[in-house]
């Protein structure tokens, strides 16, 4: 059965070059170490459920899409176990949703896998999950092919373009997660492009993990303190603004890492497009606007820290919310894996938004 | 003499708190080393002219005010120095003006110090300079006082003010420098504030030094990465923005720390006042508008690391603007010595500008 798997590895190689941010192989889940990139490529070779928990939990595997992944091949390590029952497949799955319990996309991923699955038993329950494992990564790596089909028309042969924190290959499946397909796609296209990356304070996923993934895929990288937007586009040096983004209203209101809002407001100053590369199902229609979407607020000391290390006096305090709220008018297009949404956006997302549903 | 020197110092601390940023006491320059804030207060004791050229070449002071001071007990020291004669001031001022060949403060201290001085030797010599020196130093400071007494009346009882980069008593006399002295004055009116200061990355002016000036002043202080700012405005947590400037043009644009173009683009967005502390002599009459500051690229290796260590693949460029432009349409005052300027700027700035020149 595993050959089936690895076979599926290997065509998915095959085809391009891919930045997996979890695969299996040889009985194990195998993780690349998000924590230790940019200045180590070091692999977690993981042969229980137990240890994609605690990888997950470390942040060693991060990013929405790449977690649901991590906790689906989990579960596989937990239906490859002798005789293990359904019941078993889903305390496995209730472990993983504990370890990051507001990540949506992880919490629905575990769901589908481990619905219904009481009539199987034995090879033909290892089998379903199987099945449902693989369908899932397919879909993941289709989205985002689609999503990058569709976003590289917005980018220009020669474009510079600015992002903020890290939405790429390794927060999905390993094409290039949500705005970097768009930017791979542009390159499969024959267009040439250089990228502009803001740090990301205070965890530096632009830093570390932007410029890694830019780095693998030949594309030329220029780091900046996330300060030094505005002069960037003040001067003309980028194209467009392109970033994820985390949940968008059905206004059109986007949240996204904190800084997005900031870059938005510059692009909109200096007649620069700004673009967010996103999925249907982040489309939230029960949240009116921008207003209503709490932020949540992360431990402050890590605003303190640097690199581990305090940057202020012990007498000073801290906030860290984790994103902004971008408002729609701000916002030139919506990339999705349906198309480009162009404003006034409530109509077309309220349509996308309920064909997905009804899908 | 020394002893006026020293006579000179204890008014001033007798009459407030100062945090003086360089000073003179036994015959020696003491600085406080800025490079070890805020986790020592560590001060360097300087006996030669050469040691105080050193010690500015290294950043252990910093912030245009305050070097200039330096340089002026600098040239102190030379005249202290048995059978100095004016050429060897001279000489010493020449040493002086090389070590920040940009900063235009320290420019024209040293060459107000050292005008003239061939009538005099010996005792007279030494007066001299150290009249000068002491007027200087005391001109520096009735500024800063003026200046927070003019822009006190912008911060209301209770308000918080979000700040970026470092505008204060380090990068000047010693009182608050020039948007921390707005601040300072406004608490010795009894109005309580607190403040919100971005980290202001590469070098972390904000968390370091700001951090740690407002703590010795007991101000809250609550830190923010660069990337916050416009969450903090979007959530009404900031009453108003206060910075300084390295330079305003005729028609009111000003040059600033980078970033804070952001800061006031994401000030209008959310109806908030924008104010820039600074003083007439920074006012350019010769530059138009911000269009013709040339914004002075640093060593991009900053960017790429932290305390020396990389945070970024090595393959990653970067680029260093040390300042941005804020447009004059995004600024609610310009607060100087002479009183709070509002929109539109022109005029008075062109007024205020050639007030100073014939004084």
């Amino acid at each position: 059965m595993s050959q089936r798997v690895a076979n599926f590895f290997s065509d998915l190689r095959r085809r391009q070059q891919l930045l997996l941010p979890v695969w299996f192989e040889d009985g194990q889940v195998i993780i690349l170490d998000q924590t230790r990139l940019p200045f180590q490529e070091h692999h977690l070779a993981l042969r229980h459920v137990n240890e994609v928990a605690v990888a997950i939990k470390a942040m060693q595997i991060r990013g929405s899409g790449a977690i649901a992944l991590a906790g689906a091949w989990g579960l596989y390590l937990a239906a490859l176990t002798n005789q293990s029952t359904p019941e078993q497949i889903k305390e496995a799955g209730d472990l993983l949703k504990k370890t990051r319990p507001t990540a949506v996309n992880l919490q629905k991923t575990i769901d589908e896998i481990t619905r219904e699955l009481e009539p199987f038993q034995g090879e033909a329950l290892t089998r379903t999950v199987e099945d449902r494992v693989l369908a899932i990564v397919q879909r993941q790596l289709d989205f985002e092919i689609r999503l990058g089909h569709f976003g590289a028309q917005v980018i220009g042969d020669g474009d510079t373009i600015l992002t903020h924190c890290h939405s790429g290959a390794l927060a999905g499946a390993g094409y290039g997660g949500r705005a970097l397909s768009v930017l791979r796609a542009a390159v499969e296209q024959g267009k040439r492009v250089k990228v502009i990356a803001s740090e990301t304070r205070p965890y530096l996923q632009g830093a570390r993990i932007t410029a890694w993934e830019l780095g693998q895929l030949g594309i030329p990288v220029t780091l900046i303190t996330d300060n030094m937007s505005g002069f960037v586009l003040q001067r003309g040096m980028a194209d467009l603004i392109l970033v994820g983004s985390d949940r968008v209203a059905a206004n059109g209101d986007l949240a996204n890492k904190v800084g997005t809002y900031l870059l938005a407001l510059a692009a909109r100053d200096n007649d620069v497009p700004f673009y967010t590369a996103t999925s249907s199902h982040t489309i939230d229609l029960s949240t009116p606007s921008g207003k209503e979407i709490a932020v949540e607020m992360r431990d402050p000391r890590e605003v303190l820290l640097f690199n581990g290390a305090p940057i202020a006096p012990e007498s000073t305090g801290a906030i860290y919310p984790s994103f902004d709220i971008t408002p729609a008018e701000l916002i030139s297009g919506i990339i999705t894996e349906r198309g480009v949404l162009r404003p006034p956006y409530r109509e077309k997302l309220a349509w996308l938004g309920s064909e997905r549903e009804t899908r």
